[in-house]
C-alpha cells in the first residue's frame, strides 16, 4: 500500500504534442501482462538522458549511450519489463542491438535512432525473439493519450502506476510536461532512476536538454533511496518535441528556462517521491534534511547514512522514537572531523537533540506523536557550515523482506 | 536461532591466570537480569584496545581513550548493558567518569586505571546511581572461572553467550587464551566490535599488545557485518596478564609471537563469526571472498557492497539463487574503472558467472542446491590484480525486522 500516493487518472495525463505511446503483451517473463512499451517522438525531438553509474550497467544502457552519441535524432524508445538484460555479457549486448534493429527496420529508420530499456530480473538471457515478435503490436497501439497504459506496462514490483502532467507558460505559450516512472526496489539512483521518462513539447536546444536533464536528476531521482541498491538499469530520459510555438530556449538562466524548469522539477520530484511512496513494503515517507554542512557531499553522506540504516528504517516502521539510531548513522557517515557536540536534531517540530545530547525539554511522548505519522521530516544540523541538502526515503518493513524473498517465485 | 553456533560450556572456558570476572544485577534497564560485569586484571597486565571510528562515539569510549593514554596500568574494566551512554552529551561523560571513580575508590586505585564500557539503547541517560550501587556485588562475585556468566551478562539482543578458549605453546609454556564478545545488531565494526574481550596470560610488551590488537581486529571483528550499522560503542580489548613464565615477547615476527598470534586469531575469528552466526534474525552464514583486486581497499568495497545489499541478503534468506543482485552490488561498490567483462563468480564450487555474464554451463538447480545450505561461500574475482580479502555476514530475515521494530518495547 503506497504512502499517500493517488492512482493517476487517464484523463488527467495530458498528451504531449509530438509523442505517441503504445503497449503490448510480449510474454517476456509472464503471460497475459503488458510488458512491452514503445515511445515514438516526432522528428526534431531533442533528448536528454542520464544513466546508472553502476559499473555493471545493463546491455541496453550501454546501447543507449552509443546511440545517443550518434548524430541522427532519436525516433523510438522501446522498453521491456520482466528481464533486465543485465549481467548477460556479449549475448545480452547482441540482444539489445537486435531489438533496436528490428524496430528500426519496421519504422524505416536507422538502428541508432532507437533507445532500448529493460527492467526485471538480472543475469537471465533476454528472450529476444519474443520481444521482437511483440514490436508490431506496440506500434499498432501507439497514440498520444496512452500515458496511463504505458505507466502500467513499465511496472515491476510497483503496486501502482506513477505518472503526472503539468502545464506551464513559456514565452506566451502553454507548454505541457507529462512524465512516468517505475520503482520499486533496487532504488538508490546514481545519476538517474530505474526508468523515468518525462516528455514536453517545449522547444529546447539539444545541449540545453542534456544540461536540464542532469539538473533535474540531481534534484529529484538522485535524491531518493529505498534500499540503497543502485540498479544496473537506471535510466532517466527527457524528451522535448519542440512542437510548442515559443522561441527556442538555449540557456538555463532565461525567464523562459526558469518557468520550464519549475514545471519539469515539479513533475520529476513527484515521480521520484512516488517511487519512494511505493517503495517495496513502504509504510512511511521520510524527508531527511541535513543542514549546516560544509559541502553538498557531506550533507549527502549524512543523509544517505540515515536513509540506508536498517536500524533507523525498522524503528520508523515500528513508529518507535528510538532516535539514537539516527545519531549513530550520522556518526559513521564518513565525515572524519565531525564534532558530535555541535549536532542538533529535530523530528518535525520537536527539538530532540541539542549540543550532541538529548534536549532537556525533549519528552518521548512528543517523539512518539511524530513517529506515528505517515510523513515525517528528520532535520539534522551538523553545525559545520552553510550547505543544506535533502534525501527522501521510506521505512523498512516485513513486506520488504517478503517481496524480495519471493520476487522470482 | 543462531547458525551453527554451539552454546559454550562453562567447564570448557579456561580461566586466565591473573584475571577475575564478576557479575551482578544492577537494574540498569530491566529488573532480574545480570547487567553489570567487572573484569579485574592483576598488576602488570598490558592492554591493547581499539574502539569505534563512529564520530558519535559513546561517552565510555571517550573515557577509555583518555584512561589508556595515562601511564598507570589498567586494573579494572566495568561493563553495563541496557544503556549505551551514547548521544548523551556532557552529562553522559560525567556519568562514565563517576562510575570509574566509584569503582576506583572501592579498589583503592586511581580512576584512570578503570576502563568503562556500555551497550544498549542510545540517547537515554545512564542511571548512574544504579550502576554505582551494583559495583560491590560484582566485586564480591569476582573469580577466575566466571567467563560464561560474564559472557551472559554482556548480552543484549544476542540469543546466546559467545565465548571460547584455546591453549598454545609459547616459549615452552602452555599459554591460555579466553575471550568473549557480544553482538547482535548495529554490527559493522570499524576498528573493533560491539564489545569483545580476549585475555591471555602471555607475556607481552605494552607496545606489542596494542600492535597485536590492531592486527587481530583487522582479521576478525573488522571483517564482519550484520546490518552495516557501525555502533557508537564498539570496543575490542586484549588483556595480557603476563603470568606465563616464557620470556617477554616484543616483536610480531618471532616464533613465539607467531604461535601466540595463531591462537589469538582463532579465538578472535571465532568470536567475530559468532556475532554473525547470532546476528539478528540470521538463518545463513555467508563468507564473501573477493579475489583479483588491485588493493585490499577495493576488495573490501566489493565485499561490503555485497554483504550490505538488502536485496542480496533477502535472496539468501529465501534460498533463491537470484545472483544477478550480487553482480549489481559489485557494480555499485565504487570501483570506478571496473571492467564488468572480467568478472568471474563462484557460489561454493558452482561457476556462475564468466567474463561478466552467466556461465554457459551454469544451471539454476546447481545454484539452488548451494543456496539451500546454511553456510555459503560467494567468491567473486574482479580480474584486476592479486589482492584478496574476505568479509563474513548473515542474511536478512523477517526476524531482523521484528527484532528491531520491537527492540525497545
Amino acid at each position: 500500500m503506497p504512502v499517500n500516493l493517488p492512482v493517476p487518472i487517464a484523463e488527467q495525463l495530458i498528451p504531449v504534442p509530438g509523442l505517441m505511446l503504445g503497449v503490448a503483451e510480449a510474454g517476456v517473463r509472464k503471460a497475459n501482462r503488458k510488458d512491452l512499451c514503445v515511445l515514438l517522438p516526432a522528428a526534431g525531438t531533442v533528448v536528454g538522458a542520464v544513466f546508472t553509474r553502476n559499473r555493471y550497467c545493463a546491455a541496453p544502457v550501454q546501447v543507449c549511450r552509443e546511440h545517443l552519441a550518434g548524430s541522427q535524432g532519436i525516433r523510438a524508445l522501446i522498453i521491456n519489463t520482466g528481464n533486465a538484460n543485465a549481467g548477460t555479457g556479449a549475448p545480452g549486448l547482441a540482444n539489445a542491438r537486435s531489438t533496436c534493429a528490428a524496430l528500426a527496420q519496421t519504422l524505416n529508420i536507422a538502428p541508432e535512432q532507437v533507445l532500448p530499456f529493460s527492467t526485471g530480473v538480472i543475469m537471465e538471457p533476454l528472450p529476444v525473439e519474443r520481444v521482437i515478435a511483440g514490436l508490431p503490436a506496440t506500434l499498432q497501439d501507439a497514440k498520444p493519450d496512452n500515458w496511463l497504459r504505458a505507466a502500467q506496462a513499465i511496472m515491476t514490483t510497483d503496486t501502482q502506476p506513477k505518472a503526472i502532467s503539468r502545464q506551464v507558460q513559456v514565452g506566451g505559450c502553454t507548454v505541457t510536461i507529462t512524465g512516468m516512472a517505475k520503482g520499486a526496489g533496487m532504488i538508490r539512483p546514481n545519476m538517474a532512476t530505474m526508468l523515468g521518462f518525462v516528455a514536453t513539447d517545449a522547444n529546447l536546444s539539444p545541449e540545453l536538454a542534456q544540461e536540464m536533464t542532469v539538473w533535474l536528476a540531481d534534484r529529484s531521482f538522485n535524491r531518493v533511496t529505498v534500499d540503497g541498491d543502485t540498479s544496473t538499469n537506471d535510466s532517466f530520459v527527457l524528451l522535448a518535441t519542440g512542437q510548442a510555438s515559443h522561441a527556442r530556449i538555449d540557456s538555463m538562466q532565461t525567464a523562459d528556462a526558469e518557468a520550464l524548469k519549475a514545471g519539469l522539477l515539479e513533475v520529476a520530484q513527484y515521480l521520484a517521491h512516488a517511487m519512494v511512496r511505493d517503495g517495496e513494503g513502504a509504510t512511511k515517507f521520510m524527508t531527511i534534511c541535513i543542514e549546516g554542512g560544509r559541502s553538498t557531499e557531506e550533507c549527502l553522506k549524512a543523509g544517505y547514512a540515515i536513509a540506508h540504516s536498517p536500524l533507523v528504517k525498522t524503528a520508523f516502521f515500528a513508529s518507535d522514537p528510538n532516535l539514537g539510531r539516527i545519531l549513530a548513522a550520522v556518526g559513521y557517515a564518513g565525515i572524519d572531523d565531525l564534532d558530535q557536540s555541535r549536532i542538533e536534531m529535530h523530528l518535525d517540530d520537536v527539538h530532540v537533540v541539542t549540543q550532541g545530547g538529548r534536549h532537556p525539554a525533549y519528552a518521548e511522548a512528543d517523539g512518539a506523536r511524530v513517529m506515528a505519522q505517515s510523513e515525517i521530516t528528520v532535520r539534522v544540523n551538523l553545525g559545520r557550515g552553510s550547505c543544506t541538502d535533502t534525501v527522501w526515503t521510506c521505512d523498512f518493513s516485513h513486506d520488504y523482506v517478503s517481496i524480495n524473498a519471493d520476487y522470482r517465485s
